[in-house]
């Protein structure tokens, strides 16, 4: 059997599942989730055992420090991880809601409902967490999905998955709900891609080069979460004081995510009194400053920002900063060089908010709070399957409606266009 | 000045404009559009005679009777496109309403707010009046649209983009809010559709084949309007005079267009009673019938349908019967060889209605009508871009809100993430 064939015929049973999938209850879905959660901890052991086939692999192959943490399940991460589907559980099921309905002049009774989008491919790297992830919030939302992790996590991802679809299996969950591609071919993802009427969505989770390949194989339609170039911008009218404790917060909290700040704007007649202090404050938490030629001049352990610097995520406790004239410089600067994902404004100015909030192109644009909040938990929708920087479809954190899309149903009484 | 940097200046000016564009209000987008409309009124001759050249060119070029018709700008559809023109600018305008508003414990203020998806490519063939209906509703949703419209209507679709462009200029339009390519360049598709960061959506508009090289091509999300397979299920519970209108109507009332019936399945135990009626039916209309063994016995004029007669859209008065045993048979059948676009049950049975409704996996399903309503205008949406046969984004007609996305806007008093 070839690779082809053999991608077809788990794309046929995924589109198989899906239909069965359309018809199961919240409640039943629920249970079955639960089931997997019970079943990932009465299979421990064993995962914990595939996985240290695949640390001792990493090791020999000379993995990171970095990723071979990543990459390792302890009880803590296995523990989240049933924490995780039972929390999805317990999430509200968006699927069958009515999302609008209406009359029409001529009696017809139109309803656009949420179903699920259908059969999902998600193709990821390195950390085998994500299966269980993954796999859950889109059972939740009754959508087929054919997982493919990064080869590292194997042995991982075949324990998770095998857990879940064992769990599930005995309360009822339809075959093929949760496939995982465990060949380690690399054109499968490419057979993923082009699977036209199997596959309705892929999602690639990873670094740029991951995305951009998938994105540019894809015949089926992508959405991208790519990286976050963040911007806070203090204004002349900001409060200082929660100017320095938003900044700090926005690049220090977490650096390494694509909420965090890269770029700090300082509005040119704020400047003298706040940068000295913020300077202060990113020095004592060892964050490398580069900046622009005016920004420089206040403090000599500033390094020169160069053109690149602008459009670079640094995911480290590095931070380049850039003095601005005025509000519409600093709303020019994040959109040329942002990465549309999320940007905030320090102002008392509500005119200077405004203008903020209305033409900075971002998925989240802030007022007066730091940007690390774009995440589906903080945005109240319960979980998240990441943070789309695409404008269509899902834009910003995708929660379980996002998951979903609709159809419109239309009841009449023998109408026929005239 | 290679193509490829001529494409991608365009991107760049259509980007800029973009950023002009959100900033308008509805009632100065209106006023463009009014302007348009007169200065197409006031240039009628001179598209005429633009169009005069492209139907000459085109009888040359032997172009078929109903190509030449579609190409031909007539009085009255000159009337219609100015008159399209003046119905767009009285729907309301979507941009900058809110979609939902929620606070979260921490203070923040969430709004998730319609906004222009940005830069939008429409690739379409003959008909030179998708120049004035694409570009005005990208317009109204301030949307930067690039037209790429066929070779056989360049004269007419410059002259339309010219004077629409020259009636907004006059009114205050951002330069570029409508650019036409007008390179008979090939490459010019490719490049509008690999356009990451500048072209937000690509639309193909016209056949499978342009649509499928545009979706395999594109690095950019595309929407796609296919064909539309769309199924009439007879149930044994129906009224047969309704079932005989609907099913009449939905064959015959349009048969070139994507809603129009092309497979019409009956339940066995009503065939006796309604298929002899509804044949003598679509015979006096001139129906061609191709039915399955069963279907066939009914008429000796039925022509057998082969397996490749579920899956055709014949746009034409020629239509497929089978006979099927039951609801599920129905739904499995539509589910396998349907589009996915617009499917209709008749029925009094409230039970296989539910059932239809819930499993049928199309972008319109309907009970007791016809599914010639899948129209932007006949649910009550004002206008249609097109029907998208796709699940992300939007699905089915897609109106002035379907070219809108979101962004989140979030307004803090100094919240950090802890």
């Amino acid at each position: 059997m070839t690779l082809h064939s053999k991608m077809i015929s788990m794309g046929d049973r995924a589109v198989i599942a899906a239909r069965e999938m359309a018809k199961l209850s919240a409640k039943k879905k629920n249970s079955i989730l639960e089931a997997m959660a019970d079943e990932i901890t009465a299979q421990k052991e064993t995962i914990q055992a595939a996985n240290a086939r695949d640390v001792s692999a990493g090791r020999e192959a000379g993995l990171s420090a970095a990723m071979l943490d990543r990459l390792e399940l302890t009880d803590a991460r296995i523990d989240a991880m049933v924490k995780g589907l039972l929390d999805v559980a317990a999430l509200k099921d968006p699927v069958g809601t009515t999302i609008s309905d209406w009359n029409r002049p001529n009696g017809l009774q139109i309803k656009k409902v949420r179903v699920p989008i259908g059969v999902i491919a998600i193709i990821y790297e390195s950390r085998p967490n994500v299966t269980a992830d993954a796999a859950s919030l889109c059972f939740k939302t009754a959508n087929a999905v054919i997982l493919r992790g990064g080869k590292e996590a194997a042995y991982s991802n075949a324990a998770i998955a095998k857990a879940m679809r064992e769990g599930g299996a005995e309360k009822g969950m339809p075959d093929n709900a949760i496939q995982l591609v465990e060949t380690p071919d690399r054109n499968a993802v490419r057979e993923l891609a082009q699977m036209v009427g199997k596959v309705d969505l892929i999602i690639p989770r990873g670094g740029e080069g991951l995305i951009k390949a998938v994105s540019e194989m894809a015949w089926v339609p992508v959405i991208k979460h790519c990286k976050g170039i963040c911007h806070t911008f203090v204004d002349a009218a900001a409060d200082i004081d929660m100017a320095l404790d938003i900044s700090e917060n926005a690049k220090c909290h977490r650096p390494g995510v694509c909420n965090a700040m890269e770029t700090l704007l300082v509005h040119r007649d704020i400047a003298a009194a706040f940068l000295p202090r913020m300077i202060e404050r990113f020095k004592a938490r060892g964050v490398e400053l580069r900046g622009d030629e005016d920004t420089q001049k206040f403090d000599a352990a500033i390094k020169p920002a160069t053109e690149e610097d602008w459009t670079t995520e640094y995911l480290d406790m590095i931070l380049s900063i850039r003095i601005v004239d005025n509000v519409q410089a600093a709303i020019d600067h994040i959109n040329t060089y942002g990465s549309h994902h999320s940007d905030a404004i320090v102002t008392t100015d509500e005119k200077a908010a405004k203008a903020f909030l209305a033409e900075v192109d971002s998925a989240a644009v802030y007022v007066n709070a730091s940007t690390r909040f774009t995440d589906g938990g903080e945005f109240g929708m319960g979980a998240e399957i990441g943070i789309s920087t695409d404008k269509l479809h899902a834009r910003g954190p995708m929660g379980l409606e996002e998951l979903t899309t609709y159809k419109f149903t239309v009841s009449g009484t023998g109408q026929i266009r005239e």
